[in-house]
């Protein structure tokens, strides 16, 4: 512990300026104040949420910041007032915090934390309008009070969850987003029920997660969408029974769904973020009862545009936060459960580079060829 | 049965073009074809959803026309193969069929029949592509399979279910449409749980039944909104528990209604069939776990317009048709709880006319004045 109260230097990748590739750099990480905890990140996963950070259209955002949120670490020490984990503690940062006290936390029904980030009017600061990050003597901004793009972080308490000491880190950091996202989407979310039939646009991580999802749930079709058919020998090992690119047909796909279905899609799961994509979705799905999950996160200022008729004949829309998982709650059992091999989220790992090469994992990310792409410190 | 097999010369109120009130006018109905049943309309009530005909935004409809879908009558002969009623039997028209066979009706979750006027590319003429009506030669439009402004009418077997013989028709044929939507829309579609907070957008015929729904499933606020305040003590007396108009505030409705409950309200129900309306329930929603529930029809063309980001943190945006019930099943157990005096729907009939009274029906309509105004033959 001979690091703890102390500023501590290490490397951390920052976005300087939006339409910049993260920079190695070497910063300082201040120690954790009252309620805090910092992190020594082992395994951090790239997402596309981060570089909607790079791209800009991730909404109120400010620069140079530190982005990653799909981390796992240990703890190295902590501030005042922490009571859940210790030092050595295996731990996972939690993008969507749960203080177990607000409206959200204390509703069965929703995992939207309200001492959350998204309730801030700037995201990327501690909740004390703070940030610990500094390089070359500027301030550096957090995300999602997670930044597991550094290699020690400082959180938030609840921002985080402590794990089973035996989990391997550099497999388990997927369930701090894209894994539980989208496998929540279907068996949270969606509730897909055995015997049905689903769609799933967009195989990366996350979509490949829903198609897991929809496995366990005993979906009887499950069908994946993507325009890039690399994708397609992974979701079929991981439960996709048919795939289809939309270039191979001359219709829209909403109609090749309802033609391949008779009514369309019980469940469709929009995963890219794309709203057009999403009137796609609720088109294929079911006339009478067709369930269409908002998963992607389109980008800031998107306006979502459908005919009311779409719904009117009983469809519905819903939207899904990190698969709805109150994440303190759920996140050791899901955990224990990859343990205990209920899980093969190994199988979304593309790509395991060292985190000194995290350019290469975003350019991966971006020509299609990973889905998920860890990095290790 | 001295009509039976012949042509019948009754009243009916045509509507001749988009935008003229109805006029009353000798019709001859032709007896029913294969599969068909020829009913004695005994009262039929005044529904938005006629005035829409009226106002020319229903879509896919062809003048002139007979509309009216809220009826209930008495069978006067059927055609070959029909089994479900005889001669005599009182019925509900059901402005969705029920044909028990299509893949909507064989699902325990959706109820939008596919043997519907809605499936086709014109609504408003028999499944056979003919029209039962003339009027001084002119073939006149069906509209919904229903045409309940007709004193006697022609429908399909699949749109029309026998209820009990000591059902009073001027009451009862509420439940052919304003009333099963709107308390279907709390208790199937919505579910409405016990101890919830709900709001209801529109406190006409429909908008009042949404509160008896939500009053039946133990919501323990229940909060009218309409601009019209003359509705508030019928909807105080039927169960809301506060009535709020919003010329009364400087915020928007969505505001008011998020401080009025902390996060919002747990179920959301547009009655106007006005997408701005829409958007402003959806942002009255709690922000982890809202329902707001599309009621209301909204004019054909119409666009709905959201910020994606507002289902994202969990809401939901679901469709309804007629209260999510399959009619056939459902009419004669609401009939019968009716008899047994579970529902007070009587409360929604302010005015009750002669059916020559249509176009002061109408103007009841549009002047506000009315809740249901049920005219009798």
């Amino acid at each position: 512990m001979a690091t703890a109260g102390k500023v501590i230097k290490c490397k951390a990748a920052i976005i300087w300026e939006v339409g910049q590739m993260p920079s190695v750099e070497e910063v300082e990480v201040a120690p954790p104040r009252s309620h805090e905890i910092r992190v020594k990140i082992v395994a951090t996963g790239i997402c596309r949420t981060d570089d909607h950070v790079l791209k800009g259209i991730f909404p109120n955002i400010e620069y140079p910041v530190i982005v990653g949120h799909e981390g796992a670490g240990i703890v190295e020490s902590i501030g005042p007032g922490v009571t859940s984990v210790k030092p050595g503690d295996k731990v996972i940062p939690l993008c969507i915090p749960q203080c177990g006290e607000c409206g959200c936390c204390l509703s069965p029904k929703a995992n939207c934390c309200l001492k959350s980030h998204l309730c801030e009017p700037l995201q990327n600061l501690m909740p004390d309008k703070t940030s610990r990050f500094t390089c070359k003597g500027k301030q550096i901004h957090h995300f999602l009070w997670t930044s597991t793009f550094s290699e020690y972080t400082v959180m938030p308490e609840v921002s985080i969850v402590r794990i089973d000491n035996d989990a391997p880190l550099d497999k388990v950091c997927l369930f701090a987003c894209g894994f539980s996202t989208g496998y929540g989407a279907a068996v949270n979310c969606a509730k897909v029920d055995p015997g049905s039939t689903c769609a799933i646009f967009g195989l990366g991580g996350v979509g490949l997660s829903v198609v897991m999802g929809c496995k366990v749930a005993g979906a009887s079709r499950i069908i994946g969408i993507d325009i890039n058919k690399d994708k397609f020998t992974k979701a079929k090992e991981l439960g996709a029974t048919e795939c289809i690119a939309p270039q191979d047909f001359k219709k829209p796909m909403n109609e090749v769904l309802v033609e391949m279905t008779g009514l369309g899609v019980d469940y469709a799961f929009e995963v890219i973020g794309r709203t057009d994509i999403v009137v796609t979705a609720l088109k294929s799905c079911h006339l009478g009862h067709g369930t269409c999950v908002l998963v992607g996160a389109p980008p800031a200022g998107s306006q979502l545009s459908i005919d009311p008729t779409l719904l009117l004949t009983g469809k519905k829309l819903i939207g899904c936060l990190l698969g709805g998982w109150k994440l303190k709650d759920a996140l050791p059992q899901l955990v224990s459960d990859y343990m205990k091999k209920k899980f093969n989220t190994d199988a979304l790992i593309s790509h395991t580079l060292p985190f000194e090469k995290i350019a290469e994992g975003f350019e991966l990310l971006h020509t299609g060829k990973s889905i998920r792409c860890v990095l290790l410190f």
